[in-house]
């Protein structure tokens, strides 16, 4: 008994270890074929220095749907665009914004931008005194006899003591997105919002903001952190201040444009379908390089990978580079609208849209057994430094799966310096570290791996 | 009976969640403090721009001794400088380095600097025919009849598949450190070393060398990464490529200098100290803002957090920004000497010289009870991103400390981008997060706190 429970523990223990040893031994190609030879750097350098940046709807957004089309093509089965129609906000010419009559002085030159989805304001532009305020609160208690007629300055900063940085825009964003309808409500002219970063930046932040129904669309810019505090600080000094500003931006006719999707087809379930994505759009204010090109170019690199490692996937792998998530977010609507239409099998969707930075763990937002089994791959995935599988989360384009049941995971990568740069001039290729971007792409693409072989 | 159970575990467990939640509310309190008026940034600021480079012997090095007392004396309870003879070596007028005679490309500039601690060429400079190898092997394979007369070429990357960089580092550097000996054995006249780094890069990584004993001490210069590689490329299109290198360099006699030392002094345990620092010291290249400005600074923000928070630590903690890590480690030497000497019960040494990247966790040189102590505090250090405790490690400054019974502490930062600024020109404070920096300095006074609270 005691002899036959031994050699059942060894079966026990040998098979384990056999298994166990196998998945180690594919991640590490994984991750040596990326740090050796990846070309997630490339692929990125390509599309931000050769597109740049590409909101929906422009002609960067369109070369880039064909820059995706073809790279895929050298690395997946097969290659599709799927059309969606999508919001078409056009900047136009370089926004002003000033104190205008600033007794010490004089005319003091803000670096603004208008907010995404603004109005503009045409070049008339807007003129108005100042009311300040940090909360939609203060903004009501002020009321409609203090703020009619007049800009609000919505000056709430980010929580810098938030560990996690994406917290902090949680806890500040609402002033850029919602803050024009909300100042709306009370009779201002227009809406100056303090950038969402971290730092003592000299560029402002841009980004989508959402005008409720049926209340006045007023006109927004963002300016930037180091002038939201100089602006606050001439408001303190000096009564009777006067701002200006001008924005030129415009929504035109929604225009076609796509999703770009591409496929490895599984050996044993080819039904089965996982994906894995970014989103494509970018602002237009930089080239998108964190946000979201990295994403894009790591989901690529997940098929390329395999391929280059020779491993077969039993289920379909699915890279989707999604369109439109900035301003409307139609690219990943309409992926999942297909993917009800035509009743396909999703078991799990992964998105990379937090940056190209040094991985971390991954989010989830799936049921409790298949969050556990995520986990249990821990041991495989902690060695390359991801350990933190304890959020839930995914991403803005795989978002609309959740309602058909599948599983959304996010790549989590680190979150320090993802502010830094989001939706201003700086998001640009020279932030990327190339390492940290390629651990990101090989860390995804063991998540898949496992995914694939053991389902979900 | 089953009442007083029940009452004991009560105790039991509200005594240590108490315990638990005052020390998270502590390391709260920390981190709260420095993300939101954190001076660690504006302090690394200071060193990297207004006194910038540093080599052991160099104004810039007596200049940063002076900066340390003076910031220090903002908080500390008492700063002295302890003196140390150190190495005083200078790098002269810009190197040169070129192939001179290729059929192909005429004479082909190369990036290079003379590595530290190298004798120099003088104006005759070096001339020969270069002989690549990979390893000291191969170079012994060759032998004096292959060597003898040439310029040695030592050009074994950094392995890119290694996930600690570190390891990668470790895996090269001895071609630096030791190639110039191992290359005079044979013969060799000169040796030129593939840079240390893991990307395409045009810039050359300074770094040290040591001769050995009774050897010819060959000139020495490193070469940028993509100039290694073209040099590689044009040996093997052509044959009877001469080239010419050039160094200035030279070794002057040693000269004083300082550590700097600061306490705040303990109030049940005055005579148990815990050290913490960085290397005040940097290469001659650049500012040093990774190494090791981001260190000392990070030191020296503990103090000032416990200040700011109103800690007053049971046990003496001491700042010391240690002088000469890069060419002779004479500070850290001199210190343990010291200690040794006054026979002051040093409980633990903690330094950060990786970088102020994000943190990791912490390595350890210890006994196994120290070791599972402070892993035992995981729980309360994970939220901030400290979750690696698993390595062996230190720093070299405190290392000496170690003889005496000293556990060693490393601050573990993330790796990846270590090595894109290691030794060049290109490590200055635009290559530092803010936040990062400010997390690691946080980091490292809540491990301070909890050693100062527990003990070791």
């Amino acid at each position: 008994m005691r002899l036959f429970l031994s050699f059942l523990l060894m079966i026990g223990t040998s098979g384990h270890v056999f298994s166990q040893s196998s998945d180690e031994s594919s991640i590490r190609q994984i991750y040596n074929e990326e740090l050796a030879r990846g070309k997630s750097y490339q692929m990125l350098e390509y599309l931000t220095t050769h597109i740049g940046a590409r909101l929906s709807g422009s002609p960067g957004a369109a070369a880039a749907v064909e820059w995706g089309r073809h790279e895929l093509d050298n690395f997946a089965d097969s290659v599709f665009l799927q059309p969606v129609m999508v919001p078409h906000w056009v900047r136009g010419q370089k926004e002003v914004g000033r104190v205008i009559n600033s007794k010490k002085r004089g005319v003091v030159e803000m670096n603004v931008c208008a907010l995404g989805m603004s109005v503009g304001t045409g070049p008339a532009g807007v003129t108005g005194s100042i009311v300040e305020v940090k909360s939609f609160d203060e903004l009501k208690q002020l009321g409609e006899k203090n703020v009619k007629g007049k800009i609000v300055f919505f000056n709430r900063p980010m929580d810098p003591t938030k560990f996690n940085t994406f917290e902090a825009y949680g806890g500040a964003v609402e002033q850029r997105a919602l803050g024009p309808s909300e100042a709306a409500k009370y009779g201002a002219v227009g809406v100056i919002v303090r950038s969402m970063g971290l730092n003592q930046e000299d560029y402002p932040h841009t980004g989508g903001l959402r005008y409720t129904p049926n209340i006045a669309k007023l006109p927004a810019i963002a300016i930037s952190t180091k002038h939201a505090d100089l602006l606050s600080k001439i408001l303190k000094d000096e009564k009777d201040i006067q701002f200006y500003f001008e924005t030129h931006c415009e929504t035109l006719p929604d225009a076609p444009s796509f999703n770009v999707v591409a496929e490895l087809v599984g050996s044993e379930f080819p039904n089965e379908i996982i994906v894995v994505g970014g989103h494509l759009d970018s602002w237009d204010l930089a080239q998108g390089a964190h946000d979201d090109g990295a994403g894009c170019v790591q989901s690529m690199e997940v098929l390329r990978l395999f391929k280059m490692i020779g491993y077969k996937p039993k289920r379909t792998i699915r890279v989707v580079l999604f369109m439109n998530e900035e301003n409307g977010l139609r690219g990943g609507l309409e992926y999942a609208r297909q993917a009800e239409l035509k009743k396909e099998k999703h078991i799990a969707a992964l998105e990379s849209d937090d940056g190209g930075f040094t991985p971390r763990g991954f989010t989830m937002t799936a049921s409790e057994a298949v969050r556990s089994k995520i986990k249990g791959w821990k041991p495989l995935l902690e060695p390359y430094g991801l350990y933190d599988f304890s959020h839930e989360g995914g991403g803005a384009d795989i978002g609309p799966l959740q309602a058909q049941g599948v599983p959304i995971i996010g790549f989590l990568p680190d979150s320090q310096r993802y502010f830094d740069y989001h939706h201003t001039q700086e998001d640009t290729i020279d932030k990327v570290s190339k390492r940290e971007l390629e651990l990101g792409a090989a860390s995804m693409a063991s998540l898949i791996y496992l995914i694939d072989k053991y389902g979900l």
